[in-house]
C-alpha cells in the first residue's frame, strides 16, 4: 500500500530538519543584529529528545522560538492508530522543526513554520507549512510571502500549491471568531505518496473546491522530501524582505496596543483549535517547548470594535478572510485606494 | 426518576441569578470606588438572551466581568442528549450567572464564580461554585475564602462541603503543568436530587476518596436552590475582606510581571481545559461574553523558573497543589515561617 521509503529515511529527514533549524536561526540572528538564540537540549524518557532555541528581547524580535525534535517510542497513542491502523504494533519515529516569531514592531507580521516527518512500520508521512499573521498588512508583503512558497511548491509539481494554499486557509481558521488567523501560506499533512494529496483537516475533512479538481497528483517519497526542503528553504527569502521594508516604520502606542490585542487571537487559535498544540498538551509533551509559540505579551478587551474605515478595521474586513492574494484585481484596487498596497 | 421541580422553577432560579448579578456588581462598584459596570444586553436568535457587564480600569479592578444569561431552545446538542437521554425531544432552558475578576494589585487574588440551572422535560440540574487564584497568597486569606464557602454549604447539609471542595481541586487542574489553577474553593455539577451527589468531571469521572465516603446525601430541588443561594451570597463576604487587607500593599514592577506571567496559566486553563468555555466556543456561543474571563493583559516566558525559596516559588510549591487549607498544621507552620500566614 505504501511505497517503501529509502533506507536512510530517518537520518535524511532528521538532518534536513536540523539544518533548517540552524539556517533559520543564523538568518534571524543576522537580521536582528542584537538578539542571540539560547539553546535548551532535552531528552525524552521514552526515547529521543530535542533542542529548543529561543531569542528574547532582540532589536527586531520580541521573541523568536525555533524548535527541533526527534522522538521515538514503542507504543503509539490510540489517536494515531485509529487513523492509521497499519501502524499498530510497530515502533515509531517522528521528527520536526517548528518556529514562531513575534516581532516588536506591529508593521512586521508574526509568522509560523513547521515541517515534520513520521514513520511507523509501513506507514510514513510528511507534513508542514508556513503562514503569516500581519497586524498592519501591505498587499505586496502578502503577495511576496505567497509567491515564494508557490514557487517552492511548483518546483516539485505545478499543481500542488493549488491544494496547499486553500488547505492552509481551512486549517488556520478561528471558527468562534469567523476569522482566519492571518493571510495564510501553505499547509499540508499526511502526505504518504497516495494519489489524493488532500487529506483533510480531520477524518471527515472535505476537500475545498480547488483541491478536488486536482487530486490526481502522485508524489513519491523523494518528491515529498524535496517539497519539505524547498519550502523550508524558501522561508527566509519569503520573510526577511518584509522585515527590511517595514522595520523603519515608527509605530504609536495605539498601534502597539492593537498588536497585543490581535496576539490574543493567536493564543486563542493555538490553545483552542491547533491540533498539534492540544495533542501535545494532553499527551504529556514538553509543555515549555509546545507553548513557545505563545506571544510574550498579549491583551484581551471585551467588546473591542475598530473604527470604520480604519487601518485596524481593514485587517478584519480584508486580511482575515481567505483571498486569492496573487490574482484578485479588485483586492489590489482596494489596497491601493487605502494606501496599503506597497 | 427525577423529582418534579416546583411550577415556578424557571422563574425562581432566573430571579435568583439576576439578583446575584445585581448584588455582586453593586458590591464590587462600591469597593472599587471608581470603576462602573457597563451593560450589554443581547438576544439569542434561537431564544433568550443575557446581560453582560464589564468594569474596566477601576481603582482596584483592572477588569471585572459579571454575566447573566437565560437561554432556551427546541433542540439540544448531541453532547447533552448522550449524557441525559431523557432530555431528548423536550424544549430546554438554561440560566446562569458567571463572574471573573482581575484585580490590578498582584496581592489581591483573581477570582471566579458561576452558578447555573438547567431544565429539559423531566431532566433538571444545578451546578456552580467559586474558586480563588492568588499570585502572592496569605494562608489566612485562603482559609477565609474556604471557611465562608464551607459555612454556606453546611447550612444545607453538614457533609456536602467534603465533596464539593475536592471536586473543585479536581476540576481546576492544569494537567499539562501539573498545577492547580489556584487554591480552589467549591465546585459541583449535575446536581439533580439523586443520592450520589458526586457526578464526576466527565462521564468516566472517578470520585475522590473524600467524596466516596459520603455519597449517600439526599438533596431535593429546594435544598439545591438554597445551596446556590447560600453559596452565591457568600461570595462577597468571602472576597471583599481580602481586598481590604491587601489593597494597601505596594507592589514592584517585578511582582506585577509575575502576576501577568501567572495570568497566562489562567488563559491556558480556560482555553485548554474548561469544558464550559470550549463547549461555548465550539457551539456558536456569544464569544465576547465567554472570553470575558480572559485577563486584560497576560504574559508568557519560555523556561521561567522562580528563585528557590522566593515568594514566587512558594506559590507553586504550596499554593497550586490541593491542600487541606483549614486543618493542615504543618502547612500553617510553613506559612508562618515564610511570613505568609497573615
Amino acid at each position: 500500500m505504501f511505497e517503501k521509503p529509502p533506507k536512510n529515511s530517518r537520518e535524511k529527514t532528521k538532518n534536513l530538519l536540523l539544518e533548517l533549524q540552524d539556517e533559520i536561526c543564523a538568518g534571524l540572528e543576522d537580521t536582528d543584529g542584537k538578539g542571540k538564540f539560547i539553546e535548551d537540549s532535552w531528552e525524552r524518557k521514552e526515547g529521543g529528545g530535542g533542542r529548543s532555541r529561543v531569542l528574547k528581547d532582540g532589536l527586531i524580535f520580541e521573541q523568536a522560538g525555533v524548535n527541533f525534535s526527534e522522538v521515538h517510542g514503542k507504543k503509539l497513542p490510540p489517536s494515531i492508530i485509529s487513523q492509521r491502523p497499519e501502524a499498530e504494533g510497530h515502533e515509531w519515529f517522528a521528527t520536526g522543526t517548528s518556529m514562531v516569531l513575534h516581532p516588536k514592531n506591529p508593521f512586521i507580521p508574526t509568522v509560523h513554520l513547521n515541517y515534520r516527518y513520521f514513520e511507523a512500520g509501513p506507514v510514513w508521512w510528511f507534513g508542514g507549512g508556513a503562514d503569516l499573521t500581519p497586524f498592519y498588512p501591505y498587499l505586496t508583503d502578502v503577495r511576496h510571502f505567497h509567491k515564494e512558497h508557490k514557487n517552492a511548491c511548483e518546483k516539485v509539481h505545478k499543481d500542488i500549491h493549488k491544494v496547499f494554499k486553500p488547505w492552509c486557509d481551512e486549517y488556520f481558521f478561528l471558527k468562534h471568531r469567523n476569522e482566519s488567523r492571518g493571510i495564510g501560506g501553505i499547509f499540508y499533512d499526511y502526505q504518504d505518496g497516495s494519489d489524493n494529496i488532500y487529506k483533510g483537516n480531520n477524518k471527515k475533512g472535505k476537500a475545498s473546491a480547488a483541491s478536488k479538481k486536482i487530486d490526481k497528483i502522485n508524489l513519491n517519497w523523494n518528491d515529498l522530501f524535496s517539497l519539505a526542503e524547498n519550502c523550508g528553504k524558501s522561508f527566509l527569502p519569503s520573510y526577511l524582505p518584509i522585515i527590511e521594508k517595514r522595520v523603519k516604520i515608527k509605530f504609536t502606542k495605539e498601534e502597539r496596543e492593537f498588536q497585543l490585542y490581535r496576539r490574543g487571537r493567536y493564543v486563542e487559535f493555538n490553545l483552542v483549535w491547533d491540533r498539534g498544540t492540544i495533542f501535545g498538551l494532553q499527551t504529556n509533551g514538553r509543555t515549555e517547548s509546545i507553548l513557545m509559540s505563545l506571544p510574550p505579551l498579549s491583551r484581551w478587551e471585551y467588546g473591542y470594535k475598530a473604527k470604520q474605515g480604519s487601518r485596524e478595521e481593514l485587517l478584519t474586513s480584508i486580511f482575515t478572510k481567505p483571498q486569492d492574494w496573487l490574482n484578485d484585481k479588485k483586492l489590489e484596487e482596494l489596497c491601493i485606494k487605502n494606501q496599503i498596497f506597497d
